[in-house]
């Protein structure tokens, strides 16, 4: 691991040899997806790695093993089942067998090696020259996409060249449905993710260049189909179904220099969106479709797409190609990780690895969501009806806590149901529901989308403001101010905490954000809000106690530090004495240290009330924030891989413009260099998304949360200049800052009016710009 | 259930009615043991009951199966496996079939029925009249004993009259070896507590008049052997070994009106005790030795325990005859539970039943120990040499938490080591490590014992007092006050707080008492100190650094209300509104609603400051208890059993003697008339030594928590008299309560000197009396 892992290329990643050691990494690296499926980057002959050397995966999003959980201790409201993006059958696999000799870079001869994540193209292609054992030289090119205007299709090309014979090749392509998940295989003490096989086989079969696959989830019952079709210029040899795998040899006579072309369709589906006993015609159909166009078509479509993607999310930085590489590798990830048909969230770790067993966190609202909401607002709406679309379960989960009224989201899930096993760290996360009314609540003021006030984001914001009506009281003790006990933040290294700064801020901005809501719905939709109101047994009086709440949030104060300590409890804790912690124990707290040490220390693993004050900032001043910054800079351990980019965002506010620059160069790469050392189990699409929020909130400034658009641009030193793009309102505005000046320019017909370094700006048309001294 | 479910005796507790409803609690009320082993109160004859109806079970004290644990989601310090007091081999069945009818009291007619348990005695006796379907009535005598003379042994006598036939009887004996325990049947979300049969058969046989067995447990591996021995006036007809079971037939011919007489006796033994393959011989012996000596003979060593029992813990009360029942039925069950050999503990539920995998928990010392301490002083020993002998595990176990030096007694244990599932509720609560320092100084205090101070206590008292010194820090933030967070208390309704005050105060006279002991150690042994600083690498430091915490303990202190809310959150929780609350589910609040719901609440499950303030009297002033105690009125639920003696005995001290009457009353009763409808379970061995100390500490004022005895009587008005014994530094003091006066008696010649009402009272010989007025 470490620095520059691959060569720093602007739109490329480049692995430049075939290392077994770094394999289990390189599946993320290369890792393809389309918010819909997704696979990881293993290569097309298909080596047998073990569970420490590699993980062979393809997933359909939201598609899952749920079985029984057993506990220690059981208590009321655990989750029962659980919920596991389960590893589908993989029909990647084609092994090439060379004059009798088989395709496999362990043995033979690699004369020339190289993979590349062409980001501008959405593909990933691999070029090897390799002579066999019996000294067949032959140039092979892998090409693979998984396809962003396909939802059910990724598809593979591999061109054989022979270069010094004349002979045979055989081409094997397999259906390996003997599918296990990782999951569970390194602690047996944890009972969860699904151990062994899953996924049974309810048809198999192989029929003119089809391979096709239905199988039953044996706990969750749910169904899913796949199958690919191939074509290849030789004769179908043999066609084999056995129990679990079934496959289709192709036999070619080639000729010295001429290039042979292999071509293969995997499509993959599942019965949240097909009827279980259509699945396998649609897939063969869809594989039909797509193989009609062919791959070169299928990678021009795909393309399309990207340039699209870049043209709208893009940022061009001047000055160090490291971090370009690193942002565009972060955008790529994130961009393909998301759900995208309003029934699917994104995954912690996308579609990557198993890791987190798939599930959607606070990630996609606080992290990702902010890119989306700025550059593909069309992208954010769908992971957004995805937490509407799942309201009931959060008004069930909302009741088992014991809230008489209003919607609690889970901490983790698939489904919309509570996932997390583990309550301390999982449940008492309550300020998800606020995260999650702050998305929404960000996409109406980014977008303007009223529509979608008045059809969802009323009802959420609404709901989740009920529960924080709930849980706390008004307290004598603290001078009836609004307490909010027993919650932990989003800091995990202090749990079960009373009054969590972060949580009670976004409490109340959540109570807050609900209230006009609703007078804005009555103002533009008067019978879609009585319509509500009804739904949702809403009573005129609860707003006078929301009134009372915004008005007498408690926030902990520490009067001699004059800094908002974390929680009550924080300034009490026992002083961190890292020397105490031997070197190695000391990123890996929760692995070597019983959760109570760790509450009793007064340090955080990530940002936390540092956070709040970013999202919130127009309510504290520049010196508020620095003297925040200050104290947790001293407490943050930044264990944590969402926490660097957002202190590197307020840095940048209160002008600690080095340290700004240090964190966000650590944001940009992290997955790239593997910073953390567990890419292998997949992306961190929070940071990633946070590096764009690094350039876009830190550097440039922009924030909404004064009810404008606000941009305040610095320059890195390090930099010559950097550009980007946001979507406000409907306006499209680019922007450019350089070393003494900004430029603004406004890409369509649509009026922008924001404020610059404090200047109001207009601007109107296409075309318009606006240079202005930084 | 409810009041009065057996006839009011002083001395016996009957069952009047054979009727299957009752059974499951009956066998807990009849449940036999002697601190070794144990037996429930099941029929002789058998009846196959179902889960729900009873449950057969048999046990030796510490003797338990231990599994791998899954978690939903394990963290570092989890215990990995589970220790559960395994159900054993019953041997107490015997099959009688009269004239062809077989002894089933489903069957026939019952002419006559009570079953008895003689307190006095330590025996239960059922006589039962009993027609059969053809018409033959017998008379049978069934009497049952576990014996305090002979640990291994329980004894049976069965006679039998037949009144109306001369014919056949038939008795056979059983030993029924394919047991499993209830524990888990009922939960399937729990992995906790075997599941299906655990004991591995190694041998099984009958010869002569032996049935003989010896089991492994299959993952403890730990071993045991039982076996019982007849003796019958009939031949043996058969005698039948299976996979599981084996037994022995008699045949009698029998005479009207003539009775005959069978005799059990049954053994139990481990490998804690004796070599695996010595252990069926020593069974054999000990059944023989006691067999030698018959029933009858067994029967009057018996009572000559039990007279030595009552002759120092008895209470005698004049003016209820329930209550009176049910102190007897209360000092009789705590007992015959406790462990007495120094290896075992007391189980919170004894040796009756399977509930809380007959664990050892802070019952024993905060509850239990105190009577034992002040009655059978060499019983209290042997409870804390168990815990001495377990040190090093709680050495391990601090080390696991963290903590450099010291010793951290587990929340739940049989072998000393951790077995709580849920840290919340479990290895939070440190308090356990003060209490078990609390009981040991009261041992010392009570008793005088220095030798005991020199080779255990002083030891144990350093060793958790140094948890102590690192479990908190003096907090800028509150006037460098010493501070503990992330503990919970003794109040299982509040979980993970700061600076809980029992907590806290309980920490501080642990430390306090510590330093005290090392004192007095290194006054009276030199080199016995010397040898234990070395031994545990103690620094003077040390005790500058305990000195400052003694001086500096933070307690929570509300300036309004003037009293010590329970934790720093208490007070912001929500108010309690017992009515949202189904009235059905107020009592069973964990089982029905999330444990954050439960954290918020301002309320309590159970005494909790209440407690610390009443065992540390001395600190407060009576004014100040009265506050404390109004307010802990109005927030306290009593959902535990250890809760309403604690309030009785402080309600007492501060003159609210209505309430300290009805909670005495409560207490006094509470399992008699299955007032928490659990009794099936096991006793509340808490509960019922809270009786004891609800008129000893509370009715008779008793304290020594200032450094010498103090005695301050008075009188319910509802009672003519009350008359029990204490033993202080090998003084024996008779304290007999009447009307309007106290007498006081020496029973030895040991001079004891004491104050009464304030005034210093000092006795010197065997027989001395002071009567003083009240």
């Amino acid at each position: 691991m470490g620095a520059n892992t691959y060569p720093i290329e602007e739109w490329v990643i480049t692995e430049e040899k075939f290392l077994k050691e770094w394999n289990y990494r390189n599946e993320t690296t290369f890792a393809l997806s389309n918010g819909y499926i997704g696979t990881r980057g293993t290569f097309d002959e298909g080596y047998p790695f073990t569970v420490d050397e590699g993980l062979e995966g393809n997933f359909i999003n939201g598609f899952y093993e749920s079985e029984h959980i057993m506990y220690g201790e059981w208590n009321f409201g655990f989750p029962e089942k659980s919920q596991s993006l389960l590893n589908l059958p993989n029909l990647k696999k084609t092994k090439i067998v060379i004059d009798g000799d088989v395709f496999d870079l362990n043995q033979g001869e690699i004369i020339n090696y190289n993979r590349k994540l062409l980001m501008k193209d959405g593909v990933v292609v691999r070029n090897v020259t390799w002579k066999s054992p019996n000294g067949k030289k032959v140039v092979a090119e892998f090409r693979r996409l998984v396809s962003l205007e396909k939802k059910n299709i990724m598809a593979i090309q591999i061109k054989l060249t022979p270069v010094n014979f004349s002979g045979k090749i055989e081409l094997t392509t397999y259906l390996e449905a003997g599918v296990e998940n990782h999951t569970r295989k390194t602690n047996p003490l944890i009972d969860y993710g699904p151990y062994g096989k899953h996924l049974a086989v309810k048809e198999l079969k192989a029929e003119d260049n089809y391979l096709l696959h239905k199988g039953k989830v044996i706990h969750s019952g749910l169904s899913m189909a796949c199958g690919s079709l191939t074509k290849c210029e030789g004769v179908i040899k043999n066609s084999e179904v056995l129990e679990e795998d079934a496959s289709l040899t192709y036999e070619l006579s080639v000729e010295e220099g001429k290039t042979y072309v292999f071509e293969k369709m995997i499509g993959y589906t599942c019965d949240f969106d097909i009827a279980e006993d259509k699945m396998i015609d649609f897939i063969k159909d869809e594989l039909k479709k797509a193989m009609d166009l062919g791959y070169d078509e299928m990678e021009k479509l795909q393309k399309k797409h990207m340039d699209e993607f870049w043209s709208k999310a893009d940022i061009k930085v001047e000055g160090d190609e490291a971090l370009q590489q690193g942002i565009r590798f972060n955008l790529f990830h994130i961009m393909q990780s998301a759900g995208r048909d309003g029934r699917t969230g994104m995954g912690a770790k996308g579609l990557s690895g198993e890791g987190y067993e798939g599930h959607y966190f606070w990630d996609t609202e606080m992290y990702v969501l902010p890119v989306f909401i700025y550059t593909e607002s069309e992208l954010a709406k769908q992971l957004l009806n995805y937490r509407y679309d799942t309201l009931n379960q959060a008004r069930d989960r909302a009741k088992i806590l014991g809230h008489e009224k209003g919607a609690l989201y889970p901490w983790r899930t698939i489904n919309g149901e509570e996932a997390s096993t583990y309550f301390p760290l999982g449940t008492a996360q309550y300020h998800v529901n606020a995260d999650i009314a702050y998305a929404f609540k960000l996409y109406l003021d980014i977008t303007g989308d009223d529509e979608f006030l008045v059809d969802e984001a009323a009802e959420v914001l609404v709901e989740t403001a009920r529960v924080w009506a709930d849980v706390g009281c008004f307290a004598e003790c603290k001078d009836n101010k609004y307490c909010i006990c027993a919650v932990t933040g989003p800091d995990e290294y202090n749990a079960i905490v009373d009054n969590n700064f972060y949580t009670n801020l976004m409490a109340r901005e959540n109570i807050r954000d609900a209230k006009w809501a609703l007078e804005k719905m009555k103002e533009i939709d008067k019978d879609a809000y009585d319509a509500l109101v009804k739904k949702i047994d809403f009573k005129e009086e609860e707003i006078d106690y929301w009134d009372r709440i915004i008005e007498n949030m408690y926030f902990p104060y520490d009067e001699k530090m004059q800094i908002y300590p974390q929680d009550d409890g924080f300034l009490m804790r026992k002083p961190w004495d890292e020397s105490k912690i031997p070197e190695e124990k000391r990123h890996l707290l929760y692995e070597n240290y019983h959760p109570l040490f760790v509450y009793r220390q007064k340090m955080a693993k990530q940002a936390d009330a540092i956070l709040g004050m970013l999202l919130h900032s127009n309510y504290f001043t520049n010196e508020e924030l620095k003297r925040n910054y200050d104290f947790y800079q001293t407490v943050t351990l930044h264990h944590s891989s969402l926490s660097t980019c957002i202190f590197g965002i307020l840095a940048s506010q209160i002008g600690y413009d080095d340290e700004a620059y240090k964190y966000f160069s650590q944001s940009a790469r992290m997955d790239l260099d593997d910073i953390h050392n567990n890419f292998y189990a997949g992306i961190h699409a929070a940071n990633m998304a946070g590096t764009w929020q690094g350039i876009v909130f830190g550097f440039a400034g922009v924030r909404s949360n004064a009810g404008y658009l606000q941009i305040n641009p610095k320059l890195p030193s390090q930099w010559k200049s950097y550009e980007f793009c946001l979507q406000y309102k409907g306006s499209n505005l680019n922007i450019k800052v350089a070393e003494r000046e900004v430029e603004y320019t406004l890409l369509n017909d649509c009026e922008l009016s924001y404020e610059s370094l404090g200047e109001k700006i207009v601007l109107s048309k296409e075309g318009d710009k606006y240079v202005q001294e930084i």
